[in-house]
């Protein structure tokens, strides 16, 4: 009873990604990934579920660095699990907050064909564990013969090259985003609150046909938003106001990044000159995101371009980062990511200007790094500002 | 420039939930609480914010025994924190892998008034960490004149209790499910898919006013689904199916977890049997949920009335929870929790049984545990099953 095609993608991309990681084990002189996250697991198995929801029960997958990956899950997931096309599936009754799979998982390491006695985990580099910290320690303690070590490595070396499969649903992630952003002259008009214009978003967002919508923002102040992090207010949008909306929508699992600003009513001549600042900064920056540059050659050249206007940057730390199963991941467009840009990435360049106190302008695009350049994914904002009246 | 009310709740609300808090200490020896993840932070500074999705940066809350809570946070998120009612805000310029917050965090631990040497952190039960285990790692060995202990029993003992005004935000989350719910026979037929239905679900969610939709679950199988963990499928329900629909609904970052089940079509005599059974076993758990009682003792019986059907129980390992800022949390309604239950606690009780292989029928409702019985937060699902044609 296993499904011909895993949510979107056929068996072979799976056994694909199997092969690679299996390729970099040797490198990187482990015996086995470990992965207990819902993106890393999906990543190998094509399983979807929004059971990651609720801490009660861990999950965990082995890669060994031979052979087919190994799921040791509660027995509630092990129905799920037959529909991917991993054949070994252990399982235990869930939840056992004494033993919640510490047993078992820890004889599956231990069982492992031991060439280093090192087995990767998420233990790093923009890695959540999937599973509380006192359990790692419990299985660290009964396998001695094993050493846990950081698989961040290996993994972001993995899946930040993306393959055509996983950029075709990044596309239809920006494609979706891109419909409603469209649509937002339409439907937004001066009095509507924050917390409004986010709801008919998300309704559209969902009409057009989006997976979960994990981020959602929607800010508005006079000038520009004060900070692009919190959740929406009752405010009215005002006229001077310049309106951000930006949203981690996914298709498949696939995230977009996207952000677009609306001018409400009149714009000040300050915003207008940070707006076109911001514009041909983020022109700068995305001719430069090439094969065989660094991110940090691309943060510095748009930091150049930013820093004549002679106001503070902002205070978002880089102006970018990479894209894929999880809304932000490796590497950063920041000084000192000396990330070198490869065909495969799918960058998300991120010009941003804080031009008065509490006024931030931020855009965001999304490319698509290729052999011989890069592929714009988003449809490129125009230079001029959208208006809502 | 302080919000009066934070996200649906007075500054007294949380002002009383750090008092609670370091009564708590006390009792744990406990110097402070070290809480990175968004639902501990939330509940104690009222912040509201989707950035928690993205992994690059992490946040840190230090409630300490005496005095008010301490920030200590990516810059970007500065200005947000800014509205809550948290005073003391240290930030640094993020992200900076070589030092992402450790250093500053390091000094804020060490330089805590000192009467146990010991800081509660999110290490235990049904909890996740919201920085890399490596991060975790530098930091105690940073600070070795302080011990870093699990404070799972502190934050579950002190958020297991809900405060009236957390019981009516899970009553909007509840009833904005539910209102949905009643509409399901209206916008819901034969031959549509899963993928539909909960498409069509998730838009009306957000109409009647949801905030984030974590979880929604759509499941239809011949008898009943298969497994209720799983994304939708393109699979059209057809005549003899159970439809399982199950949502983890949030308002103001409250959560419902309620679900419904719908004939479509024809039922046979053995999946009518097994739903009066359920139902009537949920009569039971719903009568035993009751201050004094034990979330072990509520399972037995509820156990004990479905065993007389000699079939097996179900994998789920437990028939209900605690519910609040998670979808999921302590107590678990199974063997071995022998947590009391007392006022104040929202347990949803869920009998379930796989009264055929492959075919569960699963009830889920809501109770809030009051001085002298429960109050049923969901309305009460109809014996008979609400049909679809």
């Amino acid at each position: 009873m296993i499904a011909d095609n895993l949510y979107g993608f056929p068996r072979a991309e799976y056994e694909g990604r199997v092969d690679r990681a299996q390729r970099l084990m040797k490198q990187y002189c482990l015996d086995a990934l470990l992965l207990t996250s819902m993106d890393n697991i999906r990543y190998f198995l094509g399983v979807d579920s929004t059971f990651w929801e609720t801490y009660t029960r861990p999950w965990f997958v082995l890669v060994p660095a031979e052979g087919k990956p190994i799921a040791i899950i509660p027995a509630i997931g092990e129905a799920l699990f037959a529909q991917t096309w991993v054949e070994d599936i252990r399982t235990w009754p869930s939840p056992r907050p004494e033993d919640e799979g510490t047993s078992l998982l820890a004889a599956a390491i231990r069982n492992l064909p031991r060439r280093y006695g090192r087995v990767g985990a998420e233990l790093g580099l923009e890695l959540r564990l999937g599973m509380p910290i006192l359990q790692l320690s419990a299985i660290i303690g009964s396998i001695p013969e094993v050493e846990i070590v950081d698989g961040a490595g290996l993994i972001w070396q993995l899946r930040m090259i993306k393959s055509s499969a996983e950029v075709e649903k990044i596309r239809r992630a920006i494609a979706i985003a891109g419909a409603v952003f469209d649509q937002v002259p339409s439907f937004v008009t001066i009095g509507d609150s924050e917390r409004k214009i986010l709801r008919d978003f998300r309704g559209l967002l969902n009409a057009e046909g989006a997976g979960a919508i994990p981020t959602l923002i929607c800010r508005s102040d006079v000038g520009g938003p004060f900070e692009i992090t919190g959740g929406p207010r009752d405010r009215p949008i005002a006229d001077g106001d310049l309106l951000f909306i930006d949203t981690g929508t996914t298709f498949d699992g696939y995230f977009c990044d996207y952000d677009r600003n609306y001018q409400v009513g009149r714009a000040t001549d300050a915003l207008r000159f940070a707006q076109d600042k911001v514009w041909e900064a983020h022109e700068v920056g995305l001719r430069k995101a090439r094969p065989g540059i660094t991110a940090a050659e691309v943060f510095k050249e748009m930091s150049e371009a930013l820093s004549s206007v002679g106001a503070d940057l902002n205070s978002n730390g880089r102006m970018g980062h990479g894209l894929g199963l999880r809304l932000t991941e490796p590497p950063s467009i920041r000084l000192g990511d000396e990330t070198v840009l490869q065909p495969g990435m799918v960058i998300c360049v991120e010009p941003a200007l804080e031009y008065e106190a509490g006024k931030i302008v931020l855009h965001e695009e999304t490319v698509l790094i290729t052999e011989d350049g890069a592929e714009l994914l988003t449809r490129r904002a125009p230079k001029q500002l959208v208006q809502i009246s």
